[in-house]
Order: C-alpha cells, then sequence, then structure tokens
C-alpha cells in the first residue's frame, strides 16, 4: 500500500502526495514506509525560503513568484506555514481563498500547514513535506512562514536561499526585530515597496549589509530587491536574485557544503523528537511521569535530580554512560 | 562554592543571582548544584506573562505594571525575552535604555535574555530564570515576550497568569495572527488605547471571546482591558485584572492543577534536552553522525531507517525497547 502511493508521488500525482502529507500529519505507520521508499529520489529540487514579519505581504509575493517562476516552465510547489496557530490544529491559510488562478495548474502544488505538536515539530514536518514535493516533481519549492521566532528561523533553514520580506513603515520596534533574521538571509525584498521609506528601508538594509564584515565573509552579499508584489512588480528581479543564489551556491562548492548540513541537522532533528516520543510515552504510561511529579511538586525530588537520574538510566551505551557521568561529576 | 551562592541568593542578594543565571546561560555545571539547592524553595511567587506582537509597547506595559505592583509592597522580578535574535547570542533589550526609574529600587530585579541554543531553550532557560528570583524573594515575576510561535507560546507557559497585549491599527494580518494566541491569554490589555480603533478592537476581541465555546467552558472569561502605558492609564485596572484571574486560580484549585501541569511539561523538557545532548555529543564525537550523513546524501540510508536504528541501539530499558519495536511494526 504505501509501495503504491509511493510509485504514483513518483509518477505526478497531487492526490497521492496529499494523502501521504495527511499521514505525515497524523503520524500515520504508512508514512514512514513512504517516505523511506520516495527518499532516494529527494533531493533535486531547489528549496526558496520567504520569511517576514506579519503584514509584509509574503503570500501575495509568493504567489507572484510561484507565476513567474511557471512563465520558465519549472514546476512549483508551495509550502505555506503558519506558525501562530499552535491551538487551531486546521490550517488557518486554508481558510483564505489564495491563489485563486494558480489552483487550476496542475504544475503547481500548495499546501499549508498550522504549528502543531510539542518542541521544534514545525521544521521536521516542513522538511518531510519539501521531499514530498521534491519526489512529485516539482523543481522548485517555496516555503512561506513568518519570520520571528526560533522555530521560523528553524523552518526557513530547510531553504536552499532565503529571501527575507521587509516593509516600510513598520515602525522601530518591528524593523528591530529583523536583527536576528539578517543573518540567514540570502536575497532582501523590501516589499510594498510604493510606500513611503521604501528607500530609506532599502538604504538601511543595504547599510547593514555593509557594514556587517561576518556577511560580507560569507561570499555572498545579499541582494536588496524592491517589490510591490501585489501588481507583480519587482518579482522578477527577486526570482532572477534567487537564480544567481542558485548559481552561487554551485559555482562555490557551497551546494553540497550547506546540504550536507541541513541533512545532519535534520537526522539530528528526527532522532531527537523520537527518542524523546519514546522515553515520554514510556514515563507517562508507566506512572512514573506522575509520581515524579507528586515528588516535585512536594519538593522531595528536583528537576535536575529527575533528568539526570532518568538519562542514567535510560541510555545503553556504556561509552555514552561513562561521558554522562563525567560530565555531571563536573 | 554552589551552596554559598544558593544561600546567598536566599538571603535577597541580587548579585549572586545574576552569577547563577550567568552559569546557567553558559551551562556551567555549577548551575545546576545551585539550582538543586534552591529549588525547595520556589513555587511560592506568582508568575505573570505578557505577550503581544512587535510595537504593542509590551516593555512600557511591563515597567508600568512593575510599578504598580511596586505600589502594593510586593517585590517584582522582570524577565524580558526576546526570541526573535536567534543569532546576536546577547540580550538585545539590555541595550536599551530601559526602566531607568525602576532599577534604582533594590526590590525589582530585571533580567534580559535573547534566544541562544537549540530547539526548545528559551522556555527552559525562562523557567530557571523564574526559579532564580522566586528563591530570590521576589513575589510577581513578569515575563515579557514577544508572542508569535510556538517558542514564545512554551515561554509565556511558564506564567500562572497570561495577559495578551494587542493594540489598534495593526491591520488584519497582524489581527488573524492572534488566532493562535486567544486561547492562551487569562486577560487582554488594548494597549495604546488613545489611537483609533481601540473601541472597535476591544468589541471584537470581546465578540470573540463571547463566540468561542471553547473559552467560556473553562470557568473564567478573559476580561479586555484598555490601557495607555505610556502614561500610566488603565495599568492598575489590568493588576486589578490580574489579581482576580489569580483569585480564581486559587478559589477554583486551577492553581494547583495548573502547576502540575507545568512542572510535569518541565520535567520532561529537560529530560528532552538533556538527552538530545547527551546522543548528539557522543554522535559527533564517535564520528557516526559523519558517517550517516555521507550514506544520506549518497541516499544508500534514508533518515527514517537511522532514526529508528539509532533509537534500538540507544535505549536500554527492555520494556521500551518492546514498545518501540512494536510501534515500527505498525
Amino acid at each position: 500500500m504505501a509501495h503504491d502511493f509511493a510509485a504514483q508521488i513518483l509518477e505526478g500525482s497531487n492526490r497521492a502526495a496529499a494523502r501521504l502529507i495527511s499521514w505525515l500529519e497524523d503520524e500515520d505507520e504508512r508514512a514512514y514506509e513512504c517516505m523511506k521508499e520516495i527518499y532516494p529520489h529527494t533531493g533535486r529540487a531547489f528549496v526558496v525560503g520567504i520569511t517576514g514579519s506579519p503584514g509584509a505581504g509574503k503570500s501575495t509575493l509568493t504567489n507572484a513568484l510561484a507565476r513567474e517562476i511557471r512563465q520558465s516552465g519549472l514546476k512549483v510547489g508551495i509550502l505555506a506555514v503558519d506558525p501562530s496557530s499552535p491551538f487551531t490544529g486546521g490550517a488557518l491559510l486554508g481558510d483564505r481563498v489564495r491563489m485563486s488562478d494558480l489552483a487550476d495548474d496542475p504544475d503547481i502544488y500548495i499546501r499549508s500547514m498550522a504549528t502543531r505538536g510539542f518542541l521544534g515539530g514545525m521544521a521536521k514536518a516542513a522538511s518531510d513535506v519539501v521531499k514530498v514535493l521534491d519526489a512529485l516533481g516539482k523543481d522548485v519549492i517555496v516555503i512561506e512562514t513568518v519570520g520571528v521566532g526560533q522555530d521560523e528561523v528553524d523552518i526557513v533553514g530547510v531553504a536552499d536561499t532565503t529571501c527575507v520580506v521587509l516593509v516600510p513603515g513598520l515602525g522601530d520596534a518591528i524593523q528591530s526585530m529583523k536583527a536576528g533574521i539578517m543573518e540567514i538571509a540570502d536575497v532582501f525584498v523590501i516589499n510594498k515597496a510604493d510606500r513611503p521609506g521604501a528607500d530609506m528601508l532599502c538604504a538601511e538594509v543595504s547599510a547593514r549589509i555593509e557594514m556587517d564584515a561576518h556577511l560580507r565573509e560569507r561570499g555572498w552579499v545579499a541582494p536588496v530587491n524592491k517589490s510591490v508584489a501585489v501588481e507583480g512588480v519587482g518579482v522578477h528581479e527577486l526570482w532572477l536574485s534567487i537564480e544567481a543564489h542558485r548559481k552561487y551556491l554551485f559555482d562555490s562548492g557551497r551546494f553540497y557544503e550547506s546540504r550536507r548540513e541541513k541533512i545532519a541537522k535534520e537526522a539530528l532533528r528526527m532522532i531527537h523528537g523520537e527518542l524523546f516520543r519514546v522515553v515520554r510515552e514510556q514515563l507517562e504510561q508507566s506512572g512514573r511521569l506522575d509520581a515524579a511529579v507528586e515528588k516535585l511538586m512536594n519538593k522531595k525530588l528536583d528537576p535536575y535530580t529527575l533528568m539526570r537520574d532518568t538519562l542514567t538510566e535510560w541510555l545503553s551505551s556504556s561509552q555514552c554512560k561513562r561521558r554522562h557521568d563525567e560530565d555531571t561529576k563536573g
């Protein structure tokens, strides 16, 4: 069954892809079987991340970019991640009437996801969905997410090229928030560039890039584009900037290196998540978590001792145990 | 040494507290010893979370609230978390000339933190710092953070009462982002309420609360306050709302229940973090991660198989192994 779905996805069936993504969302065991089968066929698509503060016009820009990419004959997958909604379960963005002119094109696949689950789940989810779209034969996959916290930085960490969208007139507080996001930008876009303050913001960002020795040393200076996404202005130029970055990645050898880093990060993240899931389940089902929490409440135990005792008990590798024991001696 | 510091913190030494927090930041082993000693003396302070989008005036409101709380003779700790800066390391907020009128009051302790580290680190850090401020004898601890992603939701998850700050005129995109945050609000504050649109926003939020059966069922209906924090308007009323929620928590028995949930969550989070740290270190130092990544790059291995093999190898409890094996059979 998983095998059939994998085959259908590799043949380009959007329906099969949608099914697999649902399995991933439900943590259905069939998802793993299917992902294992498609994995050897992934890694081909180029992944673009679009991030920026709420209200920056990321969705409109993403749609316009998808249209632009389609012009050059490439197939496009869009993954819109809304990490602001940890409780609603469903994908908020799905409610929007979005991309109605794109929806009829079978070579565009659009998927929305909202935040669910515990610690760091979105980056893994995004990375899994990217693999599905990749196996489905999309040439370019665009991940759109709100860029504020560590979660979102992890999500765009899946991308080969990260575009940071800024808008004029969102005030100082918002601009200062961008401090952390400057470092992850490969391409800047000042969207809504017909608004007052666009030139000044553009100059500010350029000055910041100029100043920042760390950014210069990377061998790639992030271009600062302007766009009015709602009118399609500047979208072609944005695509050229992304293409230029892609070329830089390949020419410099950074592409291989960067993919390697991403794969290592992802492998660790998956081990992390699964290890914890298993330990948690066992602690909960055996009633040991409840017993420990009772002691913590009564201050008969402290969480630091609990943590270390649990680890000593759970880890099997003697080498690791030794290391851990050494660490705790300090 | 750790013992001396713990004793000094329990006697109310701000300097000793600052030292311990630095140790926590540096993951210095002495921090654990010290935290273990102070843990039995924690759990007494009431923790208030202030969250909202950038530009909502959270810092000003937090300062004004701290001043208000001091009026009633209570000691205040402030923890300002800036999760937007994963790369700068230092605390951005520390750069601001903030709370100059509060800084001379020895019964107010202010600490800023920026995001560092990997997966879910901030919530643990916030929770640790809250314990330090608690042991230091603060009666009320205010955690201020930008509320957008899962990270920030986890950070305010440490609080007993969560205040969500909204402002008029930030546009639809921002307001729709609040969908996820509606559920975690115990108290709403419309700040900058002298701006146009404040009454409408107030009515919208109230209508939303009214409509939402889930929110009504909790037995507490979040009040919607208005404030102009920069002029100190509405701050007293905000404090009364927080006090009312505190009273509700105690009267309904929710306080104990909620603290229990938080402690369980925190224990799991700590085990999670430490487990991963140990496994990661061992995988990296043994060169096995590199070897696995090589195979992943060449598609000779898939990350799902890697994950499960690693787990089977690492987990020592036979009960757990059995469970995990069953799971993977599906």
